[in-house]
């Protein structure tokens, strides 16, 4: 009786999501790429703006979109586009639509092909059909060509699924806002203290933050000069702070908004000949789900937790953007650390789909991503990450072949080795370094993630099934990956950073031996050996930006090195509390004192005090102290490998797909419940365990596993902490 | 003293384009791509509008502009920009431009790199620069890429120039009109007959014309119906005419202009609850210059010579197109001929360069230019045909990389002989075929263009000095024109049609065979064998369309068959004339009768009557009855082989690029002058010819050699005709 009551409303529920499934669709990548560089794009320093310093690919400007209906009856559809269209049904019956305007017409019955061609230059072709059974969706088929000029032997890099592509969706409903019209949301916030100064007044918000600035009620003939400032040393500081705008007033007396928001904590604000009521904030913000939570007994953690969470936040806009006042760019690297945070925080689809696409762009590959060798790199893994997490294996067929025709840069430009060097032009980044590095000849780091990357190729190859791709990029992947123990210095017990003519250099940094580690490209006892030979060696360069803090506590965390991890996260993420941030800043040097703080490229607020890589606490806690990652796409089966690394206790919830695991662990006591998929709960405890609810296996010397079913059931279980 | 006046004059002129050479510059093909297609995407069809079938390749959004400067004292250059922009000179110096506003802006004493971004998605960015010495022109570079990120290695498609390119110009030279404004200029036209008839009234304007359609005073509340015909019967055929308009009357009594220009001779005008005082015409034209004459004996001649230039000046708008009705499209063969065709009488270099570029589009290659296989080997021709004529080697160099790049997707797609084939969604056309052909398997026309087509890869690569490619595509060259021989059928004495797993058919057409003949691909006996079996042949099927008669006659040229030409041309053009016709047709069949001469496509009046590919006797006139051609680039060198083909006497002037050559015939005088170039004056002459100027060289039995020196002396020859 239950089943079947389950059973109907999953029916219903179907019948329903199929009624109203209609949505805004368009050539996939091209409408996310577009987007996201609108955002991009709006980057201002000091008053100029500044797009984007790599090569920003435009979208096709003629989109044919297609869907083969078979009627009982005739059924009249409402279409709208985003461009000029044309609608061919069947074999000339044509309709013409105009721009932005919806035209109806009825598809006879019988079986048809709806043709639907839509013209857009400035923006991207998109198109919204609305009938009784026939909606668009994504069994739409879009394509820049004619189905009729389908060329079966179309080469690399539009293979496997030729250029004809299922259309690409992002929860756009209405046909009335038209793609191009996509807005974050705002809402209105009030400073918490305004200081009159000599020449203007500072307004202070509180907390670092984003959005349009409004004049209420402004008059006066002459302008208003707005200095922003992420410090008030940085908005009162005409000359040095980043960005500021200068605003003609406008005649008449009313409200007045900035046409472009800005991040601020501050505000100086010099009036010339101008009147106002009062200052204020729209504050704009990705409408995310705060699907995760954290808590501890130690308050400072979680602290750490939630400003990590409104840092990210803050730099998940309508792509993932580094920071808020600079660069406010996509940027590969810093992305893929966004996308991991966001599967333990929001679960944001969308935005995660719309920055890859972004990121890449459209063919024929001319640059790196962001011009950097690296970032190329990052870009690969970030997608099997995605797939991993969310089981989204249709966004995966729809991207492959933007993989392969990346890969196939790659490869094109390695040295008669097999491997890839930074060649001119190319930005060889890995991390901003305090030392001079010679990034030359092969790098070690990059060999590590490129191999990575093959294998990736080799997974996602394997996953749509096709088998000649996968071995092909398997036996690449297993050529560089023998490759790297000629890196390997046995004296030192660490990679050395680069090679250059078969000369091995003496450098030594953190990047491609924490890497190593946790890719598991070596063995269990090199790994203790980089652990103590690099990672806690003092005499190594330490790593100065959360960037790489990220992986190399990961590497720790891998290594089951939480207590340390805790107690670094407290000292350098709590070190930036100390200093007052309400957000984590892009680099952070202990040794800094003042303003020193915020200069970075040799501007005294050159530093970013927002900037997403700083937010990796709450990958770090969630993945390695509360323990939950998927083992099988989408969360089918995961684990959860709750470890306290110091803490007294914690409790978290964790967002799934669908649902979300709940973790609660002390030194005795550890409770989840799962709403779906299988898991494991694998821990260790000094006695044998008691459950309420399954059995208990042993797996190892004091490690146990229970398997959890996602039925929402809570399970606890009895246990005495390591 | 003339000379050293000469020289002077030269100087100050130098002196004078130096001065005033700023002009519009972009990347080159973004701008002639997107000028191309607005036209190509303003087709209609009954009323609804037609984008082209193939896939619209858009621009770079994001252009950089680059000129590196050495200034002996700061200069004010002023800026003007489609598209947003920002000004970067040297390290730092930032000034934001806004859409359509110029700036001015300083640049300092000394070295100084000046680098423009412009953005622009729905326009091509382009940029306009006015300073004293710092003028946008030619010698700037534009890269979608920033120079800092300019790798060597980047492999095809992209070399050998990379894709920092000369920027592209197109003589718009006034910073106040933005290129994305082009407009062909207008002039007023009166129709010579109005008729009333029932429904409405009926006016003729004499001849067939383009234009937009005026009504004067137009007022009312209801609306007015326009059929436009380019005969009577399409004009009043309200079911089947082929392009027709229905305008809301707007509020008011004012003129009207209609937002689109037709294609007509005839219009029918209902109204409907409308009143107007007259009508008229808006006649849009290309400004060309009637640069070439010609004037014979035979008047009927004259006058197809006429309505040949007619022809192609209606088809000459932003680009050149097939037909003015129907489709009003660039398409890659039909422009081959208007190419020809304009050398021999406007040589308007730019229009031809906008269409080669339109074309092609933008890079990766994904489909064959108009999805169709032989018109991706015209394209090649047409450039080679372009130097030649012109001695633009800068032009080449810019579309080189181009026409590597489709090169590679031809060659991409050869079976395992190495011979194309029509691969599923190519479009295998040569020419329209009464009866049926199997177009599959290899297609001995298309071996012969692709051999061509690699021949003059070949060449084009050994005028840029690229002997790699050079030796790569003659070694391919030599490949394909080596297979030819498998397709000649030595009983039939010609190329059969096609050849289909090793077997040959026995189908022969005239295609694939005049082309051998005029291309050279066989022995002379061969050529005299193919004259009888093929195109004298009245078994072999007759060609009904003048796109193929074109080549047809072409061959009997270069078979010195003039004689048999002229009657060709008299009897198959004017045929047309005799008809009615005031411009050439897309297809002509001498047997049809009566309204049948309008269908095509199974629609009444489906076929265009004003063709660019009708208009080849302005061709074959020029180049083998006047017998003008260049023999080294840009006329440098040229011949003259007069030859009157069954005419008393022509008197013709043919341009090159500088200058003109005028050519006088009869049956006793030759009279030349040219006016730059080294010339040679060939023909064949009954007795030992005399002249004023220069010695005669015989070099064959009765033929006879004069070098002409381009002084713009004129050189009388006293010969007797043979």
């Amino acid at each position: 009786m239950k089943i079947t009551r389950t059973v109907l409303t999953l029916f219903f529920i179907t019948l329903l999501l199929s009624a109203s499934a209609q949505t805004w669709i368009w050539f996939p990548g091209d409408y996310e790429n577009w987007l996201g560089n609108q955002m991009n794009n709006r980057r201002t320093e000091r008053g100029v703006t500044i797009p984007v310093q790599w090569k920003l690919d435009g979208h096709e400007p003629l989109m044919i979109f297609t869907k083969t209906v078979d009627l009982e009856e005739p059924e009249e559809i409402e279409v709208y586009a985003e461009g000029e269209f044309i609608i061919t049904i069947g074999w000339r019956i044509k309709y013409q639509g105009i721009k932005n305007e919806p035209l109806k017409v009825v598809v006879p019955a019988g079986k048809n092909e709806i043709k639907i061609k839509v013209l857009n230059y400035a923006k991207v072709p998109a198109l919204f059909v609305k009938g009784k059974t026939i909606n668009s969706d994504d069994t739409w088929i879009t394509s820049p060509l004619d189905s009729r000029y389908a060329t079966k032997n179309m080469k690399h890099p539009y293979s496997p699924s030729g250029y004809f592509m299922n259309a690409g969706t992002g929860n756009l409903n209405d046909p009335n806002s038209l793609p191009s019209e996509f807005k974050l949301p705002t809402k209105p916030m009030k400073y918490v203290e305004a200081k009159q100064m000599e020449g203007g007044t500072l307004f202070d918000f509180g907390i670092e933050t984003f959005g349009f600035v409004k004049f209420h009620q402004l008059s006066g003939t002459g302008k208003l000069t707005l200095q922003y400032g992420e410090t008030a040393e940085e908005a009162l500081d005409a000359e040095h702070c980043e960005t500021f705008d200068i605003v003609d007033i406008p005649a008449g007396k009313s409200d007045y908004t900035m046409p472009r928001s800005n991040a601020l904590r501050y505000i100086f604000v010099a009036a010339e000949n101008a009147e106002y009521d009062d200052v204020s904030l729209l504050y704009e913000y990705a409408p995310v789900e705060y699907r995760a939570s954290f808590k501890c007994n130690d308050e400072e953690v979680n602290k750490i937790w939630e400003v990590g969470r409104y840092t990210l936040q803050l730099t998940t806009r309508e792509v993932f953007i580094d920071g808020i006042k600079r660069d406010r760019w996509a940027w590969s690297g810093d992305a893929y650390q966004s996308y991991l945070m966001n599967y333990y925080m929001f679960f944001d689809l969308e935005t995660t789909k719309r920055t890859m696409y972004t990121l890449r762009g459209s063919e024929p590959v001319m640059v790196h991503l962001n011009n950097i060798l690296d970032y190329s790199f990052y870009w690969f893994m970030g997608i099997y990450d995605y797939y991993q997490y969310t089981g989204d294996v249709a966004f995966l067929k729809q991207i492959y072949p933007k993989m392969e025709s990346l890969m196939d840069f790659v490869l094109d430009r390695r040295n008669d080795r097999g491997l890839v060097e930074g060649l001119e032009g190319d930005w060889v980044y890995i991390d901003w370094f305090d030392d001079q590095v010679d990034i030359t000849g092969e790098v070690s780091f990059e060999q590590i993630v490129f191999c990575k990357s093959l294998e990736t190729m080799t997974l996602c190859s394997e996953i749509l099934g096709i088998g000649s791709e996968a071995q092909k990029y398997d036996a690449l992947a297993k050529d560089v990956r023998s490759k790297l123990s000629d890196f390997w210095n046995e004296e030192k017990q660490a990679f050395i950073f680069n090679r250059k003519d078969g000369v091995n250099s003496d450098q030594v940094t953190k990047h491609a031996n924490m890497f190593a580690i946790f890719y598991d490209y070596v063995s269990t006892e090199q790994k203790e050996e980089i652990k103590k030979s690099v990672i806690l060696n003092p005499n190594i360069p330490a790593i100065s930006t959360p960037y790489m803090r990220f992986y190399e506590l990961e590497a720790m965390c891998s290594l089951n090195e939480q207590e340390y991890v805790l107690s670094e996260i407290k000292d350098y993420w709590g070190g930036m509390l100390k200093l007052g941030a309400t957000t984590f800043w892009e680099k952070y040097n202990p040794e800094h004192k003042g303003l020193e703080h915020y200069t970075m490229y040799g501007r005294p607020f050159g530093k970013s005090l927002c900037h997403a890589w700083g937010a990796s606490p709450i990958y770090l806690l969630g993945k390695y102290f509360v323990g939950v990652k998927p083992t099988k796409p989408g969360y089918q089966e995961f684990e959860i490998r709750p470890v306290l690394g110091g803490l007294e206790w914690f409790e978290s919830s964790i967002p799934t797909p669908n649902g979300d695991i709940k973790v609660y662990a002390d030194k005795n006591k550890i409770k989840v419940k799962a709403s779906e998929g299988e898991g494991s709960l694998i821990f260790t405890s000094k006695k044998q365990p008691k459950t309420d609810v399954g059995t208990i296996e042993q797996i190892g010397e004091n490690e146990f596993l229970l398997k959890i079913n996602g039925d929402g059931q809570e399970v606890s279980v009895e246990y005495r902490a390591l």
